[in-house]
Formats: C-alpha cells, structure tokens, sequence
C-alpha cells in the first residue's frame, strides 16, 4: 500500500506533492512522511515550504508505562473527536524489533477500524536508528499532519525513555496513562512522567483498587503544588478505554488545558521552545554529518586499535579529531 | 558525605588523586565520578591517566522492566560474588525526579547493607541533563571503577529507553530481567529489550505461572535461532532475588557467556565497538560545545520569532547557523 502510495506520487514535483497533502490527500501525506523518514534535504525542503500553512493543529501527547493501555484509549479518543466533527491524525511511536516489525497484530488491528474513517490518519513510526532521530521525525511528520489540516495530532508513545519524553514534550497538552495497579504512581515517578504530565489520565478505572490509586496520586501531586500565580495543577480522570467511559472527561480536560496556556502566555512559549529544541537537533545531525566523512571514519578504525593496546585513549582520539577538524 | 569528601581531598593534585582510585581509596574514586559529572576537561585528562590500568573489570549489565525487581537482584548477585571473593561496583542509573532525587527510600536502604563492605561500591547516578549524556558518564565512571581494581562491574538501569538500552551495551554480558507476569515478554519485545539481552533472568520465579512465562520466553526466542556458527542463545534463569534463589546459576550463566565471548573473538569487538561509540559521544558534545557559543544562541533567540511568524523555518535557521560557522 505505502509502496503503491511512492510508487503513484514519485513523478510528483515537490510543489504538487505540498499541494496533494494540504488538500489531505492520504497517499501523499503518506508519501511526505516517507520522505521525512528517509531524505533530509527534501525534507527540510518541504517544511519549509509547507510553514506558512501550519499552526492550527492542536497536539496532544499520550504516554505512560508499557501496559496502560495507551493504544485502546488513543483510539477511543480519535472515535469521540470524530463524533465531535472533528479531524484527527495519530502518529504511534512503537519500539521496534526485527522480527516484529513495530507494532504487536492487536494493536494493529485495533487502530485499523479508525483508520477507515477518511477523518483520520494513522501513522506508525518505529525507534530504529540513531538516538534522538526518532523524536526530531515525528515533530516533522506532525507538522505534515498540520499542514494536511488536522485538528488534533495525537502522539502515542510509551513514556519510558528520554526520546519517548522527548516527543511527549513536543505536545500541547501532554496527558500521562496509568492504571491502578499498585506501583504505577511509584514508578511513573521514578521515570520522570510526573512532571511531564499536564494531567493524568487512571485508566482501567473499573479495576479493584482503582479510588485508592487516584487518591494516592493526587497526594503525590500535592507534594508539588507551588501556590505560583497561575499555577496548573494537574487533574486525573478516570476512564475505562475498552468501553468508551471517562473520553468526555478526558476531551473536557484537554480543552481546558488549552485554554490555561492560552491564558498566561504558555502556548506561545511552548511553541518557541519546540522550535528551539528542532534547531538544535538539526544544527546536531548536520554536525554529525559534516565530521562523520569516510575518510575521518576509516581515521578513527585506525586509531581505535591503539586504545586497545592502551596506547592512547577515546579521549585523547576525540580531542585530536577535532582540532583536525578546526584546523582544515 | 560526598561533600565531605570533596572537601578532603580537593587540595589533592590530579596525580595524587589517580594515585588514591587505583589504591581504590573511596573518597577518592567518589571525587572521581563527581569530576566526571561536572567536569569535562578534568575527566578527560584524568581518564587518559588512568587507561593504562583498566581492562580488568568485567561489565555486566542488568535491565529490564520498572518492577522486576532489578535492585534487589543486583544486591542479591553483588553479595553472591562477594562470597566467591570478587570484588564489585554497582552504577545504578535512577531516572530522577526533582522531588524523589533519584533512587526511592526502599531501593536506598536496600543497598546500603551491601554498601558497608569494603569490597563493594555503589554509586547513583541520575538521568539529568542531555540526552545522551549519561550513558557517557556511565561509562566513564566504569573506567574508574575498573582502574580502582574491581573484579566486576554492574549496570543497574531501567531498560526502557534509548540512553538506558545504551548503558546496557556498554557491558560485555547483559542480562534482561523479567517476571512472570503477563505480557512481559511481550512488553520486552516491544521495547527492543530482546535484542541486547545475552540471557535472561526470570525473577520472582516462585509466583503463580512462572513456568509458563519462561516457556513461552524461550518459544519467542526460537524465532530468532539463525543457526549461524558460533551462534550464543540465550538462556533463561530462574531467580527468586528476595529470597537469594538462583544467583548461583546466573553467575555460572556470566561465566559461560564471557567464555563465549572470548571463544568465538566477540569479547575484543565489544571494547573496540564501545570505545568507538564513546569517541563518537565525545565528539558530538565537543562540537556542540564549539557550536553553541554565547553569541550563536542569542542569535537563535532572535530567529525563533520569525518562525512563529511563519517567515521562517527551523530548518532554514539551522542550515544558515551551520553555514555561517563553517564559513568563520
């Protein structure tokens, strides 16, 4: 399918292409992400010329740990946006493996009855290749997604790792999953999901317990509260995703959110920063680029053997590489 | 304590202080992993220095799921050792919170039985800072570790996230922890935790389906039997850590595949390949440190209001600072 999508759209000038993905033409918004994945020079291209119609989507993380329930309550919220008139795009950041290939069969079959809507998109992107490239990728397919009109882009991510917090962060409003098995508050701070959260979301609500482990993390988040002016103070609502309950609640919460950063100059602010952060990644792959030539590669095989031999060492190679480089 | 111990011996030279680590004198090899966080050109001096007495210490990485029961585990095997009269240094990498500072009370007082012992030496380190980063530091506070003579070194990280998965193939033998719970496996698979794991450990293996659990473990990691010479499957180890269950065959299991290692050549590409990544990190910071001058972020600032005026492009101002830099 995607190869038929490249393969009907490849004779494409860049100009149409742009054109097909802000009349939302499905297989060339598919087309553009590919180009994301795979071409950077084209890519920055056509960001560039797909800027001035970008800005009206709203983007809203999901993430939490492994388990939550992530997938399920992604999906019902796309079907209650839906019923709301509104346009939805979900890019679903998922571990890869070789022999998986991203995302497990249930998964995929549960976000299939959405992404037969024409009113929604569905993109998986996996974590292969290098550290921090997923997150600066799926920023940009987001902006593709933007320009193509969506309402909301919704990012799925298992919040478990410093480039998963990273896209989370690229969010608006950025809602952490947890359910109420005992721990998960426990552990969700241990890995920094706390305060990435602008509110949470306990879902699986209907289980035992579940009364308890909103107290006791709204208790935590007491321990945080600040009394600054204007302080948000993170809500938790319940669902129970697999049957629907609580997404009102849920698409209440974000609104409200919104409306908060609107109000004390926070949307904005956000926004700069996500672009801030987009310069410094790309500033960082084109210096990778511009060192990492064959020659100072094949440079550094040759040297590598001499810490080995304690010769020399990492330090000492990384130091001369660069004076090299100043010094062209 | 730690200041305490900055405060003693900051009136030492370098020299003195290299000295002391390889005495494996604590306050020492303590000042030593705080200059590695804080100091860059200290540590590289300081790590040059002390390459000629590493390469002893062999590096075992333990990962796996929030909940496994990895700290326990580690405590458990660090004990084990002790009685076979190794010595043994734990990095344990907390994700951190600013309210928690790092590791929780129970896993703090767990180790602090084990930390009393002069052949033991624990150290936490927090996922602060940049991306990346850490998995450097790690490494680096290994070195020390190694040339302060210990016999093992053991990573202790959560396994779910790029820099952590990092940490865990900076070891020569890394272990993935699971418990039977299900969908473990599963969430193993999903978070690319299978792929860098040499064997397994199936802990709380006295709970209800254990036997299940590493069935179906091990059926999964038929799929990947390539019939390759030389080829290492990896195993799958009962434990019950609380009770100090089956840390006798997880040391026989990193003796095994340390000899395999060994055997078939890996054992020596791993160092190299290690070593080649830290060049890497190590050149990328530089550049980035040349790059990011005072000047240069300030001229940052003034672009990113053009890109909310959508006049610009993140791309456009990356590609003009990198030109400009290399036009100097």
């Amino acid at each position: 399918m995607l190869n038929g999508a490249i393969r009907n759209t490849k004779t494409l000038s860049l100009d149409e292409l742009i054109s097909n993905v802000q009349k939302r033409d499905r297989r060339s918004i598919a087309r553009a992400i590919t180009v994301i994945e795979n071409d950077y020079a084209e890519t920055a291209d056509m960001l560039r010329k797909l800027a001035k119609s970008q800005g009206q989507a709203y983007r809203v993380g999901i993430t939490g740990p492994p388990g939550a329930g992530k997938s399920t309550l992604t999906s019902e919220l796309t079907k209650k946006l839906r019923a709301l008139g509104k346009t939805v795009a979900v890019i679903a950041v998922d571990p890869t493996s070789p022999f998986t290939g991203g995302a497990l069969l249930g998964d995929r079959i549960r976000m299939q009855d959405i992404s037969m809507d024409p009113g929604v998109y569905v993109r998986s992107m996996a974590t292969r290749g290098s550290l921090g490239g997923l997150s600066a990728k799926a920023k940009d397919a987001a902006d593709v997604l933007d320009a193509a009109g969506f309402d909301y882009i919704l990012f799925e991510t298992v919040g478990v790792g410093q480039s998963e917090l990273d896209i989370a962060k690229a969010a608006d409003t950025t809602i952490v999953v947890l359910v109420p098995e005992s721990g998960d508050a426990v552990q969700a701070m241990k890995s920094g999901l706390m305060e990435i959260a602008d509110f949470f979301i306990m879902n699986k609500a209907d289980r035992e317990g579940a009364d308890q482990a909103v107290a006791a993390l709204k208790t935590i988040l007491t321990f945080r509260v600040t009394h600054a002016e204007d302080e948000w103070i993170p809500n938790v609502v319940k669902t129970v995703a697999s049957k629907a309950e609580g997404l009102d609640k849920v698409i209440e919460e974000i609104e409200r959110h919104h409306a908060h950063l609107v109000k004390v100059g926070e949307f904005e602010r956000r926004r700069i920063g996500r672009e801030r952060e987009r310069v410094h990644e790309l500033v960082e792959a084109m210096l990778r680029v511009d060192f990492w030539s064959d020659k100072r590669q094949s440079e550094l095989e040759s040297r590598l053997g001499k810490v080995m031999s304690r010769e020399t060492t990492s330090y000492d190679i990384a130091h001369q590489m660069i004076e090299e480089f100043h010094h062209r």
